[in-house]
């Protein structure tokens, strides 16, 4: 039987979503919680919507993997947070069929890029936000965004070690919008490069404190060149919000 | 000179904010920072309007302390900033009277305790918000707070190892708010003893649950003994919010 579940992670103390040797990883604590709830020596394979980053967080990946124990659909998430630790919890777990995965049957992704422009930083928001203390022109990056919205080669909005060959990708939704203390960019798209949510927002609040004009983000995107778009903004501000399948 | 300075601290790393040999706390971080800015061997001694207890937090804990040097007022939570750790901050600073005290000068006090009731653990709340997922009835902890507002003997709300002889003290202020996930329940008064807040909580959750009457809460006053009222609630949910002084 496939089960997909929904899960949130706190990012800061992982080295990542992927298991790598050696490292503190959110597959590798999924993998072993299964193993100890199936009894089972070898690992129980997770596969997720994708990998997240170092210090990124998520408050809605989705996971599957197959299992032939008989717990019932709304127990397994209590099962599995009795497992883990405490900075991942199984939020909501539900029966799939042999033919969903967490990676290949998702349509839309969304991302939440957290920024916060008080004066001083708020120890609480130290892992959850990033602190940029600057006033930021809102209507200049809302303007700057709608050219990054639709169909394009994100070349020059990736870090340039990824080894995937096509970098076109579709971004159906990108907007920023005021919070109490700052600014919340939310993105969705048919799915995303490495850093390329990090690397919008970063450019984007270089539209925000004016150091770039709202229409260089199109001569951006022509470059495709990594060196014609603004910095990568740190990852403690970004949240994986949500993964959409369809049914 | 005399500094008066707000500050924050996310309690969830430090054994609470007073001093103790080889344990991690606030005044000992505050204290080791304003050594090395003022070039110091020996410690700059800071007085805090109270201490908090292990994993209690502080949106507006209030210090002051002597110093010669002459930084622009509205410079000190940089400087300071700049040398504490990243989950104490400096939110305010200004110079005070002479006479001024953190401690003796404070009329009044505010903490506030966060609960969050969802089904499943949230772990970016797992530091900042106790977890409790029962369906509490407000109406009840209303009631039952009101019995705990103006003036009581609290002994019966304060942990047995305290020292206080007094145990009469003022609460001007007791509500519980709902919030997007659960409750928050604020107090003002005058002064607060050992874990007096933790103990009100814990009761008044009680009372939320149907564990126990509001009107109970009126013969856990007259008992005068801590066996009669609730468990503590967890520190991690609690804050100290702001003190208050005249002038």
């Amino acid at each position: 039987m496939r089960l997909k579940c929904t899960i949130s992670y706190d990012g800061h103390l992982f080295n990542g979503y992927q298991v790598q040797p050696g490292k503190r990883t959110v597959q590798d604590e999924l993998e072993k919680a299964l193993a100890v709830l199936h009894k089972s020596k070898d690992r129980i394979p997770v596969v997720s919507s994708g990998r997240t980053d170092s210090g990124v967080h998520a408050a809605g990946q989705v996971i599957h993997f197959d299992t032939s124990l008989s717990i019932p659909t709304e127990r397994w998430p209590y099962a599995l947070n009795a497992l883990l630790p405490d900075d991942i919890a199984v939020k909501q777990a539900e029966i799939a069929d042999d033919g969903f995965h967490a990676r290949f049957s998702a349509v839309k992704k969304e991302y939440r890029y957290f920024v916060y422009t008080e004066k001083h930083p708020d120890v609480f928001k130290r892992h959850y936000a990033y602190h940029f203390s600057y006033h930021l022109n809102v209507q200049n990056m809302r303007e700057a965004a709608k050219h990054l919205i639709g169909t394009h080669d994100f070349t020059s909005f990736c870090a340039t070690k990824t080894e995937v060959q096509d970098k076109v990708r579709t971004i159906y939704e990108l907007d920023w919008t005021e919070t109490d203390d700052g600014l919340q960019m939310r993105i969705t798209g048919s799915g995303f490069l490495y850093n390329m949510v990090r690397i919008i927002a970063g450019t984007l609040l270089d539209a925000g404190i004016g150091k770039i004009s709202p229409e260089d983000v199109k001569s951006m995107l022509e470059a495709k060149d990594r060196e014609a778009a603004g910095r990568t903004a740190p990852g403690h501000g970004l949240y994986l919000w949500n993964v959409y399948y369809d049914n």
